[in-house]
């Protein structure tokens, strides 16, 4: 046999060893090359291998695999405004030329008239009855052609891309370490189900069956030719964050977590949860502590507070007590987009 | 290079290239031998071969290819009555134990009773009112340990086994020969999705995730020592019976079914929505045909009439106007039961 040939059936019997025990194929150098070092990056290397090494007294079999993720914050930019926010805002003079009776009737008034003090004051059942106007009452075809134009077209003023290309590299580095190692990798997030099950796939490599949102409901139906299809509904079926979020998962996934990440006080109970199980489990917090490369905003640590993905200090306490990794995107991240050199 | 390295390298490479492109890796002289030549058994391997062929027109990429199942009479018998049904009742007795008040109370009162006649009788609302006495109110947990212990001992009268072993062996085979070409095999029933999770993996392969069904919601709280868990509340979150079962295919798994297999009146939806789509689809349902070696009911073609599984004559002709595959039992399988010889 020569050495060429053995080099190669050793090879394919090792990666058909490792696709059957979910164990990593080919030994990485460093698998994780945008965080720099330190205990959060630890942290993970230091799970993965001690819930995928067989023999490891906290091995997971690879069905068990599950991590789950909160988007919005966690894997892509969420401030000034998350961007199903700013859709939603974005589709408001489309709604109001389908129903121009709108356009005297509040909210959708204030949002057409670009008043930013106004806007900013819209109350919560205001922003409800927006989303509902804007996500609701079409078909889910209709619904997906109009998402699909805004994703494709519409910018961050900030860093004047499309809004999917602002993920966070070190996140996507730990999505696809994960799955190497034989784990599901799961978004459960606050936004719309059907609004990130948008481009999910293409933007992190989750499909749809695998995330896990705010969920409407929808109703079937079927056109004058007799050809079925669903609506969807302004009634709510899950919201999905804070306790929504256990239950969401319960409900889609039926199995616990072994690591959950998040950044807000909105994922506070997936990570109580997922911390709540037996063996080995890891919760991380991504603290955003870097003004000058993304935002900084908490309260958490005397950063500047904001409503939009709120880290408190008695959530930072809470990681602290428990033993969650807090991330300092500051420290911990030695780039933060893929598009950085 | 010896024969047998070169023969397990293009073994081994074979293996590689047939997991990573998702089609057969071994042939296989004959996937589904406890089917009779015929209609139903062509139009299965027709379609996995032309679903999976590369090159094929009707070729399906590996990440979209989703089966869907109802449970109850297609997977396994639902006469007399459901097996959820059973347990609800047999659970009567320990619910009224832990609230006496209950037992003068009806339909707690007819249940304890014994009354078959009166039970039979009792109306649709009165049986809401024992599921939900039975299958919520509880912990997850406490849900698990109850159903355990009822799978675990429970026996069908006529078989005396246990529930899990009435499944069809035929059906067993697709659900394996669909797997083996790259499908993932969705339950979707109107049973309770706590309660077919239960058993789904062992009984069928079916990861929990992959279980839809009737579903309740549930609440996140706090033992007195502070840990998290989940209690299931008296809310019906997804009715997964009729439409409702497109609705929660879309909500659960966001693709539309390649294939569909059910058996009554309430898989019509999920029929009409998976041969609704792009490409080639099927669409099978089970006619409980066979009195002898199982049951006979419809009422189509003129058997008798049922409240379980409904399978009317308008479904029947709506499947022969529609190209959907009706498969006799009597005719089209071999054997019914694995554990038959």
């Amino acid at each position: 046999m020569k050495w060429k040939a053995r080099h190669l059936l050793v090879l394919a019997l090792a990666v058909v060893d490792g696709l059957a025990s979910g164990t990593p194929v080919l030994a990485q150098s460093d698998p994780l090359p945008s965080w720099n070092e330190g205990a959060a990056k630890q942290a993970i290397v230091k799970f993965v291998e001690v819930t995928t090494t067989q023999g490891s007294p906290s091995f997971v079999p690879p069905a068990e695999r599950v991590a789950t993720f909160d988007q919005d914050g966690t894997l892509w930019v969420e401030h000034p405004m998350y961007s199903q926010v700013v859709y939603c805002f974005d589709r408001v003079p489309a709604v109001v030329k389908a129903k121009p009776e709108l356009a005297n009737v509040e909210p959708f008034k204030t949002v057409l008239s670009g008043n930013r003090e106004a806007i900013a004051k819209l109350s919560m059942d205001d922003l409800f009855k927006i989303l509902a106007a804007t996500l609701t009452g079409m078909s889910v075809e209709d619904f997906k052609a109009e998402a699909k134009k805004w994703l494709d077209t519409a910018k961050d003023p900030r860093w004047k891309r499309p809004y999917t290309e602002l993920t966070y590299a070190p996140m996507q580095e730990v999505l696809k370490y994960l799955r190497a190692n034989g784990y599901r990798t799961y978004i459960v997030t606050g936004g719309g189900q059907d609004f990130v099950r948008m481009y999910a796939d293409e933007v992190y490599g989750i499909p749809p069956e695998q995330v896990v949102g705010t969920a409407s409901g929808t109703k079937y139906g079927y056109t004058k030719n007799g050809k079925p299809f669903l609506t969807k509904e302004p009634k709510l079926l899950l919201n999905d964050n804070n306790a929504g979020k256990v239950e969401g998962i319960y409900l889609m996934i039926g199995r616990r977590p072994y690591a959950a990440f998040g950044n807000s006080t909105g994922d506070r109970q997936m990570l109580e949860y997922t911390k709540a199980g037996a063996g080995e489990r890891l919760a991380m917090l991504v603290l955003h502590d870097d003004a000058q490369r993304e935002y900084a905003y908490g309260p958490a640590q005397g950063l500047p507070a904001t409503k939009v993905g709120t880290f408190t200090q008695a959530l930072y306490d809470q990681a602290t007590r428990e033993g969650w990794v807090v991330i300092s995107m500051k420290s911990d991240w030695k780039r933060i987009f893929t598009f950085e050199p």
